[in-house]
């Protein structure tokens, strides 16, 4: 058996951006800012860092001084380690009193000089990836209550936001919903949650299923999916979650740019069709109810509004579903389709 | 990133029961015992368990008289763990002398009086279950050499046994093959291999990459697979394991006596034509040539061969592929199939 996390990161944050020349590097911190901005009290960036979330640049002096409690590690590297010229500034940080918080794969714990600053200082360290809870292989068995996904075509396509727009817009309307976090992001942004992807293999569809546990009929747990299951590294963590979430809607959600996976892939992302199909055949195992109920679509590098409503339009006829773009004209059509269906 | 194992467990063997009334939960003794006999020198039996697999009753102090090096927990329980009436015999299994060997996933070493004792006496705890090499993500890239990847219908329907069978025949045919452990049991058969059901999630088809590395164009690697992808809590390990083996050639295992899943699950077993097509997509996201070359099937239940014979042509005839009982007849007919698809 194995675990989870339900954690308490004390804000304000300062949000370390290390030397990170590209957003994507900083999408933790972004994500932060983005949905938490009012618990975000400035940045700390390392000399040849040129990303700027638009906050204060401080230092760890001034961030005290400011009330400021944690350091949050608002990187996310390949592999998930902690880069050697960042191990002053965390140190500093735990010397000026704050607690540091990270949702890398490698801990903070592990790096010897960290613990025993952390020893000294009294400090904390907050590692969210790392699980903490007894995890047991799912059951299958239905729960009371209703559940949202989102899944994507691919890794990195929209899938934490799109749940966190759906989740807000559900709230506006009145109906009982919670974001339920499946990445270290999620968790930072939402205080709990579950790392799907660092949990021991045997139990994905458990932790799955303890994140999203029984509710009232009414209520609406809106899960960040992971991965993608046309993905050759992540695709197991993906059918797990499905299969633990037991969705009863899901949204597909996609990046309009790519036609292969992000990164050194040679895969191609398959035609929506085939994506509805597939993760609608993998969701009926658990709930013979699944169906999709909208599209998310990243139409970032189209330039103006027009040319992004026609794209929407004609994903909209070609799936015969809702087509929004959440960040640009958020999810409305969509939570009007869940609501019309479920 | 995370973690294997090549283990090294020392014969002769005390195989430990527990009080177990059903083969099924003492699938690990059984296997250990099925293909490495000659290492097994008896069996550690509590009061009520009635399983027997016909080595003899020893006590700990017999064991060590015979010249017993390690005592094996021989039993696969749900969840993994180390059950409280089991401590006092592993205490004093160490106490006498033996080593203690496990492929739970609770460790050992973390029961306290375990560890102590362990430390106590010297001897050591030799736990097959924690992955201790380092692991990345899966990158889908193709690596020369074959595969063949046993896959399931359900859990325990004989993916092990089968792919040890293939190994074996393929050898005494004089082609380079190598069975590949990912469970427990195969572990302690053949004494290296990687428990895939307990590596991190994010590195599941990254450790199957590991398992099966580049090798010469003439070469087979026979992988045990895991789980089933129709099965709600093991689906997500199953699918990395496909993934990541990138297997040429496929072989379906079934249980003939079974049409639900095993176990305390409603869920129907999905017919041959569904269970193939579902393996073979999912496997050709990383090698499209993937193909399913033969069907196993357990057929214990039959009173007499002559039976058995007339539901293996059945399933023959339907499933268009050559058809076996591994145990009662072999894998003849699917090794003649395999060499001449591939």
């Amino acid at each position: 058996m194995q675990a989870s996390t339900e954690t308490q990161v004390q804000p304000p944050y300062l949000l370390f951006l290390g030397d990170v020349t590209d957003i994507t590097d900083a999408k933790t911190a972004a994500g932060i800012k983005q949905w938490r901005g009012e618990l975000c009290g400035g940045q700390l960036r390392l000399p040849g860092g040129t990303v700027d979330l638009g906050l204060p640049d401080l230092t760890l002096t001034q961030a005290v001084e400011r009330g400021i409690k944690t350091m949050i590690i608002g990187i996310a590297n390949d592999g998930g380690f902690i880069a050697e010229n960042w191990i002053a500034s965390i140190i500093g940080a735990l010397e000026a009193g704050l607690d540091v918080a990270s949702g890398l794969h490698e801990r903070l714990g592990d790096v010897p000089a960290i613990a025993a600053a952390a020893k000294r200082t009294g400090r904390q360290l907050i590692e969210v990836r790392q699980p903490e809870n007894i995890f047991k292989p799912g059951s299958g068995k239905k729960r009371s209550g209703k559940r949202l996904l989102t899944v994507g075509t691919d890794c990195a396509v929209g899938k934490k936001y799109t749940a966190l727009a759906i989740e807000k817009e559900l709230r506006k309307r009145g109906v009982k919903a919670d974001f339920r976090a499946t990445g270290q992001t999620g968790i930072f942004i939402s205080g709990r949650g579950v790392a799907i992807d660092s949990v021991v293999a045997d139990f994905i569809s458990g932790a799955a299923e303890w994140l999203s546990p029984e509710n009232t009929p009414d209520h609406w747990d809106v899960v960040e999916g992971q991965g993608s299951l046309f993905h050759p590294s992540y695709a197991g963590v993906t059918l797990g979650l499905v299969h633990g979430t037991q969705p009863d809607a899901m949204v597909v959600c996609h990046d309009a740019r790519r036609s292969t996976l992000m990164g050194d892939y040679d895969f191609p992302i398959p035609n929506f069709h085939t994506c509805i199909d597939t993760y609608v055949a993998a969701a009926r195992l658990t709930n013979p109810r699944a169906r999709v109920v909208g599209i998310s679509l990243n139409t970032s590098h189209l330039k103006d509004d027009r040319e992004a409503r026609q794209l929407l339009e004609v994903t909209a006829r070609e799936t015969s579903l809702p087509c929004c773009d959440p960040i640009r004209f958020g999810v409305g059509e969509i939570v009007d389709n869940l609501l019309r269906q479920t």
